[in-house]
C-alpha cells in the first residue's frame, strides 16, 4: 500500500463487505461526511419508525402503550442489544439518560463500594463531562473524596490502595488513542480499584470486551458512531457481581422494584433497571432503535478492520500531499480508534474552507481538525477526495481569506 | 347547575371559548381519553416537524443543526416558552433531563446554600419520585441532611429554623388537591428555608406565579397538560437571586461556561445554563416545541375556568349516579387541580371495563381511579357519556365477570 492511488482505493471500495451499508443512511449526494464520530449519520429508516411511533403508539393508543408498546421496557432491551456491541451479557446494560448523568450515578456507586478509599483517579484532558462530573462529586462529598487528574503516562502509576475508582475514556475525543483495557483493568483490580469506562468514542466503532475483561462499569455515547439521533439517550453497564450492592444516587421511580406501588420508600430494582432515574424519552429511544437495526447486522471485525484502513490510508496521504499538518493520532492503528486527528496553527480557517467544499469534519481549540471514519457509511474513495480538497486548499492559500474575514469579524 | 342535563352540556360545548383547540389534536374519534394527566395527547403539527427536524436537520444538514438550526439554544427557549405558563421572567427556565434528575439537582443545591440547616420537608405520599430522590440524596451525604417526610396538615408545622429546603407538589398526582402555593413558600421564607415547587401536575393545567410568590426552585413534567409526548425532557427554574451563588452537583459539559473550550476545570455558566448537563435529546425538544405552539395559544383563566368546571360536572354526575364511588378529591374547584379521583374497592375491574368502552382514565392502587380533564381537547359532553358508562357498567355488573378473570390469571 505504498503507493496509494484513486483507482487503488476505487478497487477497496468495489470489494469493501461493508459497502452496502451506505446505502442504508440518509446522507447528501455531495457531501463527505467525516464528523461521525461527533453526530452519526440518519438511518434511512428512523423516519418512518418515528412517524409510526409518534402517530400510531402515541397519537393513537396514547397511555396504553406504555405497555402494549413496550415503551417501559426499552430501556432493558436498548440496553442489552448495545451489550452485545462491546462484549456483555444480557441484565447488564440500560439505556437512559446522557452520559454525563450515568457518570455521575456509576461513580458516586462506585465510591460507596469501596467506602475507605477516597480516591478516584483520571486523565487530563480526557472529555470535559468526564473531568466535571467527578469534580462535582468531589464538592458534594466533600473531603471524603479526592480527584486525581493526571496525564496519560502518569495514571498507571497513580493507581494505589487509596484508589476508589478508575474513570478513563477508551478512545480519547480528540486524538482517538486508544487505552488498553485489559491492562488498566487488570492493574485497577490488582489495586483493589474499580473501572469505569467511557466509551462514547468506542461504541460502535470496533468490539469491545466488558464481560471478558472483567470490567465493573461502563457508559457510552448513542449519538456518534451508533447513529441514534443528536443528544440519544446513554448506554449504562454495571457488571452482575456488583448489583447486589449498588447504591446509585438518582434514585427515581422507574429504579424503584416495584414503581406503580408509590411506596414511600425506595427500594431498588433487583436488577440494573435500579440504574434507572425518571421516564425515558419513548420517541428518543425509537430512533436509537432503527439504528440498531443497522448495527446488529455489521460483522465487528470487518467494522474495525476497514475503520483501520480508513485511517491508514488518511494519514499516509496527508503525509505525503499536505506535509503542512502534523498527525496528532497514533499511526499505529492499534492504539487508534475510528478518528484521526492532525493539527496545523490555522486549523479553524482550514477546516472552514473544508466545510465549504462540502467536507466536513470538525476543530477542537487550539489548533486540532478532526476527521471520524464512520466505517458503515464512509468510502476509501472519500479520503481521496478528502486530501485532494485539502492539499488544494493548502496550494491556493483559499484558506488564508477565511482568515482574514475572521479577524474582521472577531474585532 | 343544579341540573345537569346532555342537552346543557352540549350548550357549554357549544360556547366553550377554547372548543376549537380539540381539533389541534389527533384523538381518536371514538375515545374519550380522560388520561391527559398522565400522557397529553398528540398535537396534529408534530409529526410534520418531526419529520423535518429528523430529515431536513438531521439528515441533511447533520452536525451543523447544532447552530443553524440552534438546537443548541433549545433548552433555554423551551425553558423560558414554559416560564411564561407559569409566571417566570426569562432567564430563569430550562427544560432538560427528567422531572427527577432535575429534582436532585435543586434539592442538592438548596442544601448548599444552607449549609448550617440539615432538614428537607416534604409530604408522605407525595409523587414516589420526589420522595425516593430526597432519599438518594440523604444516603449521599449522609449525617448532613435528614429528610422528614409528614402528612399534609403537619407539613407547615414541621418547617423550622433547621430547614433548608420544602420540597412539595403543587397539585397531588393522585388526589388532584392544591396546595397553596402563596401560603407555603411565604412559611417557609419565614423560616429562612427555601422552596422548590414540583409542578408537574399544575404546568399547562392552570396558571401559576413563580415570580410574583417569589418561589425559589421549580421543576415539573412536559408530557402531561403540555403535550410534550412520553418522556418529554422535564422544566426547571430557578430564581434569578439563587443563581450566582448555586452550584449543582450534575456539573455537566453543556453546565460549563465555555462547554467548547473542553477546559479540564468545572466553571458554571453564568445563567440558568449552569443546570444544564449533558446532550439533549433534540427529537424530544423538537416535540415540546410543537407542543407549546398549541399552549400559547391558550388563556390561561379560560383553561383553568373549564378545567374547574369539567371537574365540577363530573363530581356532581358521579355522585348523582355513581354512589358507589367515594370522591377522593378536593370538591372546592380552588383547591383541585384537572383531574378527580374516586375509589371503590373493585376500581381496577371497573377502571378495566371502563377502557373496554374506550373510555380511558387510570388507576392507582389500591381502589384510586383517576380521571383527568385537559381543558384543551376534553369536551364537556365527555363527562356525561363517561359517567352514564360508569353507570352502566355498575347497574349491569359486567365489571364482576372481570374481576374473576383477574383472579384467575393472578393466583
Amino acid at each position: 500500500m505504498s503507493e496509494i492511488s484513486l483507482e487503488y482505493l476505487q478497487g477497496l471500495d468495489a470489494t469493501d463487505p461493508l459497502a452496502h451499508f451506505r446505502d442504508l443512511f440518509a446522507l447528501p449526494e455531495d457531501l463527505i461526511y467525516l464528523d461521525g464520530n461527533s453526530l452519526g449519520a440518519l438511518p434511512k429508516q428512523t423516519p418512518a419508525h418515528l412517524q409510526n411511533v409518534i402517530k400510531k403508539q402515541w397519537g393513537q393508543e396514547l397511555i396504553r402503550s406504555w405497555n402494549s408498546h413496550q415503551w417501559l421496557q426499552k430501556p432493558v432491551q436498548l440496553g442489552d442489544r448495545l451489550g452485545k456491541l462491546v462484549g456483555a451479557a444480557q441484565g447488564q446494560n440500560l439505556v437512559c439518560d446522557s452520559t454525563s448523568v450515568n457518570i455521575f450515578k456509576l461513580a458516586a456507586a462506585a465510591i460507596r463500594l469501596r467506602p475507605r478509599r477516597h480516591k478516584i483517579i483520571t486523565e487530563t484532558g480526557n472529555f470535559a463531562t468526564d473531568l466535571y462530573l467527578l469534580q462535582g462529586l468531589q464538592r458534594m462529598l466533600g473531603d471524603q473524596l479526592k480527584v486525581v487528574a493526571v496525564s496519560r503516562d502518569k495514571v498507571a502509576t497513580e493507581i494505589d490502595k487509596e484508589t476508589a475508582l478508575v474513570l478513563l475514556t477508551h478512545t480519547h475525543y480528540k486524538s482517538g488513542q486508544i487505552w488498553d483495557m485489559a491492562e488498566i483493568t487488570a492493574l485497577s483490580h490488582q489495586h483493589g480499584a474499580l473501572i469505569l469506562w467511557d466509551l462514547s468514542h468506542s461504541l460502535g466503532a470496533m468490539p469491545v470486551y466488558l464481560d471478558q475483561l472483567n470490567v465493573d462499569f461502563a457508559v457510552g455515547c448513542n449519538y456518534k458512531y451508533i447513529n441514534g439521533g443528536p443528544g440519544a439517550p446513554a448506554y449504562l453497564y454495571v457488571a452482575h457481581r456488583h448489583q447486589d450492592k449498588l447504591e446509585q444516587p438518582l434514585t427515581g421511580w422507574l429504579g424503584h422494584r416495584r414503581p406503580f406501588d408509590f411506596d414511600d420508600h425506595y427500594q431498588p430494582a433487583l436488577g440494573i433497571e435500579q440504574t434507572l432515574c425518571g421516564t425515558p424519552s419513548v420517541l428518543a429511544n425509537a430512533a436509537l432503535e432503527t439504528a440498531l437495526d443497522i448495527m446488529e447486522q455489521a460483522d465487528l471485525s470487518a467494522l474495525r478492520h476497514k475503520s483501520q484502513q480508513l485511517g491508514n490510508i488518511f494519514i499516509q496521504l496527508v503525509t505525503k500531499f499536505c506535509p503542512e499538518f502534523e498527525i496528532a493520532s497514533p499511526t499505529d492503528p492499534n492504539q487508534r480508534g475510528s478518528q484521526v486527528s492532525i493539527t496545523h496553527p490555522e486549523g479553524y480557517a482550514i477546516m472552514q474552507n473544508l466545510i465549504a467544499s462540502n467536507i466536513i469534519g470538525d476543530f477542537r481549540a487550539p489548533n486540532n481538525m478532526r476527521f471520524g471514519f464512520a466505517p458503515l457509511y464512509i468510502r476509501y474513495t472519500d479520503i481521496w477526495h478528502t486530501v485532494e480538497t485539502l492539499a488544494d486548499i493548502m496550494a491556493t492559500g483559499s484558506w488564508q481569506e477565511t482568515r482574514f474575514h475572521q479577524r474582521q469579524t472577531v474585532t
